[in-house]
C-alpha cells in the first residue's frame, strides 16, 4: 500500500443536461422501451414499431394449429369461469340494478313514462358484456400472453360503493348507469395518460400491505350490504360505512322474509362448502368454479318449480337477449357530476392498473418474457375507453381468472378472443334462462367470492415482516370499515408516504467500530465482536442529507459528541462514513458547513469517507463558494482514514507544532 | 485470514417495543431534553424543571451589573431598529389599516355612528404593541439570549395577504384587526401544540430555496402594492397577484398624483441610497437603520411646515398615545371566518416559527450554547397567544434584529426587556408626533424594506449548487407571484416532497469495479481506475428497499443483466450490495423473493454484501415463512464475497459436480 492514502476523485464531468437526461430516462424509461429500435434499418424499425402499438403483429402472422389448440382449451375455461364470474362481480356493483330490472319488468316503465324510455334499452348483464368487449380489445393491444380481462371485484366494490354514495340506484337507475360508463371512460382516461406520460410508477405506491388491509374492508362492507338481499330486506341504507348498514339490518326487522332467509343460508352454505373444498384439494378447482352457475341453475329451477316468486321471493325478471348496445351518447359529461366520476375514475382506474399490471408481470416473470407496464396501462386504458363506449364497465386483467388461464395452458392473447365468443354466445341466446334466478342467491355468490378477498394469511405475515406496514394495512381496513372506500385508501397510502418521508426526516445513524484482524469498520451495535477505535469517533449516515434531516443530522452528530464526553472517552477525529449518503442538496451543504463549525469549536479533526459522485461534486461546488473542505477531508475507506490521521496526530505531537492542519489538538 | 469467509450475523434481538421506543425517541425526542434530570436528586429536579419551564430562573439568580451594562446597551440598539421597524413592518400588514386610520381622524367614525365606536379605541401602531409585550413574555420562556422578539415581514406579508382576501380592510377594518388577533391567537396554539406534541421537524419542511424563492415573490408583490400609496391611488385592487394589482395601476392612471408621486420618489430614492451605504460599509449599519426614523421625522415635518396635506398628500392622521390595550374580547371565532382564522394561523406561525427557530439556532451555535426546537416554538407560541389577547399581532424572532443584538454585545434575554421599556415610553410620549407623516413616506419605507428580501445572490448560490432546488425556489416565486402566497408555499413544499419521494421511487444504483491493488469496490462511473471483476456483475442500491421501489429495483436488475448479456458479458455470480440499503418493508422483501426467482431462471448465484441490522432481521424472518435465503448468501465485504464464489466455483468446476449449491454454472 502507498505511504499517503488514496484521495477520493471528482466523478468525470457531465452536463447539466446530461445529468438530466439520465435522471429522465430513470424516472420515465426505467425499462427502456426504445432499447429494441437501436442500430435497426428504417422497415424494421416501422415494424417493431407497429409490434410495439399492437403486440397482435407480434404473434398472429406464425399463428399455429398447435397453438390454437392450446388457446381453445384454456379461452373455454375461462369463459366457464367467466360467466358465472362476471355476474358475480357485476353484482357486487350492480346489484341495486338487478333489482330495478325486476322492477321494469313489472311494469315500472310503463307507469315512469318516457323519461325511463332510455333506460328499457339498457343491457341488463353489463358483466357479461364487459366480458366480451373488453378481451377482444385487449387481445390486439395487451403484450402479455397470459392475461384473462373481465370486470374484477375490488374495482367493482369500489365503483359501486362510491357510485351509491353520489346517486341512488334505484330511485334514478338510468343516472346510475350514466355515472358508470362515465366513470369507466374517465378511468379508461386516466389509464391510458398514465401510460402514454410514463407515470406507471404511481400504482407501487398502492402497497400490498395497503390493498391487504382495503379489500378486507371492502369485502366486509360489501357482504353486510349484501343482507339486503340474504334477508329479503326492502329499504336499506345506502351508505357504505358499518354503522348505517348494520342499523339498516335491525331497523328493519319486520322486512325479513322467512322464505328468503331460508334459501340463502342454503345456498350460501353450498356455496361456502365448495369454496372450503377448492381450497383444501386445488385440483377441484373446478368444484367452487362450477358452484356460482350451478347455484343460479338450481335456484332459478326451484322458483320455477315451486312458483317462490309469489311467495316472498324477489326474482331478477326479464332480461333481454343480445349484444352490447352502444352507449357512447350516454356517457355524462355534466358539470354536476364530473367531479365524481373524476374521482371514481381515477381511483376505480389506478386500483384496476395495480391488479392487472401486477398480474401481468407475475405471469410474465413465471414464463420469463417481459410485460411493459406503461405499455400495459395505455391497453388497459384504452380497453377501457372502448368499454364505456360499448355498454362495459371497468374492466382489468383478474388475478385468478389469469390464473387458470395460465394453468389450462393458454399461449396467447387468443385465449381472450375465445373467451369473449364463448361470453357471445351466451349472451345471444343464453338470457331469458334468468328470468326466474332469485335475488337471494346472487346475494350469497357475492357474499361466497368477497370472503375469499379477506386474505388473513397475508395480514398474518405482514404483522410477522413490518409492524409498521401492519398499521398501513389496519388503517385501510378500519377507514375503509369505518369512514369510507376511498379515505380509507387516502389513510393507508398517506401513512405509507408518511412513514417513507420519516425514514427520510430521522434517517438512522450509526456508530462504528473495527471488526479485529481486519480492515472492516461495522455497527457496533449489529456486531457484538466491532470494538471502538481509540481516538476515534466513526459515524455513518444512512439516507440522503436533504432540508428534511439537515437539522437533525446535526443535532445528532453534536449529541453524540457530547455523550462521548460526559462518558469520558477522548477522541480528536470523527470519522464520517458518507457511503449510504446518496445525494444532497443546499440544506445538506450547510449541513457540512455547520459540521465544519462545530468540530473546530470541539477541536476535532473530520474526515469523510467515500462520498459518492453528486456528493463529492456538490462539495466542491461549495468549496468554490465558501472554501469548505481540501481534498484531505476525503478516504476511501476508514481504514486508510484511521492509518493517515494517526501518522497526522503523531507528527505533529512529536516536533513541528502548526506545520500540519491538525495543529489545535 | 480465515479461509472461510466472516458471516454476517443477526443484530441482538430487541423487542417490538423497545424497537418502537427507540424510533419515537429518535423521532420525537432527538435532542433528549431529559437527559439533563438523569440521576438528579427529587430536589434539583424541580428546579431544573422549572428552570426548563421557564429559563429566565437560569440566568435571573446570577444576574450581574455587568451583563446588564451590556444588555443594557444592546437593548437601546435594537429598539432603536424596532421603533421604525416595527412601524415598517406592521405597514406590511396593516397599510391599509393607516388609511383608516385617516379616515376616523377625518370624521369618518362619528358618521358611521356606534357600530364602529369600539374601532375608535383601537390602537393605531401594532406593530409597536407588538415590540411591547411579546419581548417581555420572551425574555421569561426563551431559552435563547441574542434573539430579539418583534413583528417580522415575512409573517407581515402572508398575514397581510391572507387577510386582505378575506375580508377588505378599508370596507370593514374593525373586522380586519380582529381577524388579524384571532389568527395571530391560532398561530401561537398551533406554535405550542407542535412544540408540546415534539413535531417541531415540520418547519424542516420549509427549505432555504423555498423561502428564498418565497420571500422574493412575495416582496415584489408589497412592493407593487405600495404603488397604491406611492402614486396616491385611491381605488386599488384588493388582490394580492401580480396581474389585478398592475391593471389597478394603469387603470386609474386619472387617480395619481403628481405631489405624492414626487415626494414619494425624492423619499425612496433617500432610503435605497442608505441601505446601499449599509450594505457597501457594514459597519454604518446605522445609515440604513436609522433612515426609515430620519425619513419619517423629516417628512412629517415638511407637511406640517407646507401644509402638504392639503395638496392631494395624504397623511397618518390623530393617533391614540398608550399602551396597549387587552383585546382577548375581540378574538373572533364565528364559524364563517374559522376556516380563514385557522389557515392563516397555521401558515404564519409555521412561518414565523421557521425563521424564529433558525435565528436562535444560528446565534446558539455561533455562541456554543444549545436551544431546544421544541421548548423554543413553546415559547413563541405562548407570547404569541399572550400577544393575541393584548393588541399584538404575529412576532417571532427577527433576524437582522438578532444580529444586531447579537453584535451589539446582548449577554442574556434582559436585551429584550430593554427594548421594551424603550418602546413603551414611545408608546406614552411621542405617538402624537405622527399626525402629520404622510404615507406615500410608509409606501416608501416599506419599499426599501422589502426589496432587501429579495436575495439573489442567495438564489445564484442555489442555481449553482442544486438545480432542483432551484426549480423550488422559482416554483416558490413565480407560485407567489401569479397565483397567491399560500398557493406558492404550497407548490414549493409540494415540489421539494416530491423530489424526496422521487429519489426514493428511483434509486440510484451503480455498477461496481474494484480499485487495482486493493481490496475495495466503488462506482465504476465515478473512479476510472475501477476495473470489472470477470465473472461478477457487483451491483449496489442505493436507498431503503420499499413498496415504492421495489418493483423498479428488481427491472434495474433484470435490466442490468439483460444489458450485460447483450454486449457479451458473461458472469455467474451477481453481487449485490447493501450497505446503503438502510431498510426494508414487506415489499421489499417480495423483491428478494422475485430477485432469487429471476436470479435461478438465469443460472445466476446471488450474493448479499453488509446488509444492515433491520435488513438481515427481516430476511431471517422471511426464511422463516418462504425459506429464502440462507446464511451462505450474506458476506462481510464484496472482496470476500469474490474470493469466496471464486474458489466455490473453481471446486464446482474442477469435481464432484451437484454437491454445491451452484452446481447449475
Amino acid at each position: 500500500m502507498d505511504s499517503s492514502p488514496r484521495r477520493v476523485p471528482l466523478p468525470p464531468p457531465r452536463s447539466t443536461c446530461a445529468k438530466l437526461k439520465t435522471r429522465m430516462k430513470e424516472t420515465f424509461f426505467p425499462d427502456d422501451p426504445f432499447r429494441r429500435f437501436n442500430g435497426k434499418p428504417p422497415g424494421t424499425k416501422w415494424l417493431l414499431g407497429a409490434q410495439f402499438l399492437f403486440p397482435i403483429l407480434e404473434w398472429a402472422p406464425t399463428y399455429s394449429f398447435s397453438l390454437l389448440k392450446a388457446d381453445l382449451v384454456s379461452g373455454l375455461t375461462i369463459a366457464s369461469l367467466a360467466i358465472p364470474q362476471a355476474s358475480e362481480r357485476v353484482h357486487i356493483t350492480y346489484f341495486m340494478l338487478f333489482n330495478v330490472y325486476s322492477l321494469l319488468a313489472e311494469g315500472f316503465n310503463a307507469k315512469q313514462g318516457i323519461s325511463y324510455a332510455g333506460l328499457a334499452n339498457l343491457p341488463p348483464i353489463i358483466g357479461l358484456y364487459s366480458s366480451f368487449i373488453p378481451p377482444l380489445v385487449y387481445a390486439v393491444l395487451g403484450s402479455s400472453r397470459d392475461l384473462a380481462v373481465g370486470p374484477v371485484s375490488i374495482a367493482s366494490l369500489i365503483m359501486g360503493s362510491m357510485l351509491r354514495q353520489a346517486v341512488s340506484p334505484s330511485s334514478s337507475p338510468s343516472l346510475f348507469l350514466q355515472l358508470a360508463f362515465t366513470s369507466t371512460f374517465f378511468a379508461g382516461l386516466f389509464q391510458a395518460a398514465l401510460g402514454i406520460l410514463r407515470l406507471g410508477f404511481i400504482i407501487d405506491y398502492l402497497s400490498k400491505a395497503t390493498l391487504v388491509g382495503f379489500m378486507g374492508g371492502a369485502a366486509i362492507i360489501v357482504s353486510l350490504q349484501q343482507l339486503k338481499g340474504l334477508l329479503g330486506i326492502v329499504h336499506f341504507s345506502q351508505q357504505m360505512a358499518l354503522v348505517p348498514v348494520m342499523s339498516s339490518v335491525f331497523h328493519e326487522t319486520r322486512e325479513w322474509s322467512w322464505q328468503t332467509v331460508i334459501m340463502g343460508i342454503c345456498f350460501l352454505g353450498l356455496l361456502l362448502l365448495a369454496r372450503h373444498i377448492s381450497t383444501r384439494k386445488p385440483k377441484l378447482f373446478w368444484v367452487s368454479a362450477g358452484a356460482p352457475l350451478a347455484s343460479v341453475i338450481i335456484s332459478t329451477l326451484l322458483v320455477f318449480l315451486f312458483q317462490a316468486q309469489k311467495h316472498g321471493i324477489s326474482v331478477i325478471g326479464e332480461l333481454k337477449r343480445g349484444l352490447n348496445s352502444p352507449s357512447w351518447d350516454k356517457l355524462l359529461f355534466h358539470s354536476f357530476y364530473l367531479g365524481t366520476t373524476v374521482k371514481i375514475g381515477l381511483i376505480t382506474g389506478i386500483v384496476s392498473l395495480a391488479e392487472g399490471v401486477a398480474v401481468g408481470r407475475t405471469f410474465a416473470a413465471l414464463k420469463g418474457y417481459k410485460v411493459d407496464g406503461n405499455k400495459e396501462m395505455m391497453a388497459i386504458g384504452i380497453m377501457n375507453i372502448v368499454g364505456s363506449c360499448t355498454s362495459c364497465y371497468i374492466t382489468t386483467g383478474a388475478f385468478s381468472r389469469s390464473a387458470v388461464n395460465h394453468n389450462a395452458g393458454c399461449k396467447t392473447a387468443m385465449s381472450n378472443i375465445v373467451m369473449s365468443m364463448t361470453v357471445m354466445v351466451t349472451l345471444l341466446f343464453l338470457m331469458p334462462l334468468f328470468i326466474y334466478t332469485p335475488n337471494v342467491v346472487l346475494a350469497a355468490i357475492i357474499i361466497t367470492a368477497v370472503v375469499g378477498l379477506i386474505d388473513i394469511t397475508a395480514a398474518y405475515h405482514i404483522w410477522k415482516m413490518d409492524k409498521m406496514d401492519f398499521l398501513v394495512c389496519i388503517c385501510a381496513f378500519l377507514g375503509v370499515i369505518f369512514i369510507s372506500v376511498e379515505e380509507g385508501l387516502a389513510i393507508a397510502v398517506g401513512l405509507s408516504i408518511l412513514r417513507i418521508l420519516l425514514q427520510i426526516t430521522r434517517p438512522k445513524m450509526v456508530i462504528q467500530g473495527n471488526i479485529p484482524g481486519t480492515d472492516i469498520y461495522r455497527n457496533l451495535n449489529h456486531y457484538k465482536e466491532a470494538t471502538r477505535v481509540p481516538g476515534f469517533l466513526i459515524l455513518a449516515v444512512e439516507a440522503p442529507i436533504n432540508f428534511a434531516n439537515a437539522t437533525y443530522v446535526d443535532e445528532r452528530i453534536s449529541r453524540w459528541i457530547e455523550e462521548e464526553k460526559e462518558k469520558h472517552i477522548t477522541f480528536q477525529f470523527v470519522i464520517l462514513d458518507l457511503s449510504a449518503v446518496s445525494a444532497i442538496d443546499t440544506s445538506g451543504i450547510s449541513f457540512f458547513m455547520e459540521l465544519k463549525k462545530t468540530a473546530e469549536k470541539e477541536g476535532l479533526k473530520l474526515a469523510f469517507i467515500n462520498p459518492v459522485g453528486e456528493v463529492m461534486e456538490k462539495l466542491q461546488r461549495a468549496n468554490g463558494l465558501h472554501n469548505l473542505f481540501g481534498p484531505e477531508y476525503f478516504y476511501l475507506t476508514t481504514g486508510e482514514a484511521i492509518i493517515s490521521l494517526s501518522s497526522l496526530s503523531k507528527e505533529s505531537r512529536q516536533g513541528s507544532k502548526g506545520t500540519s492542519g491538525i495543529s489545535n489538538l
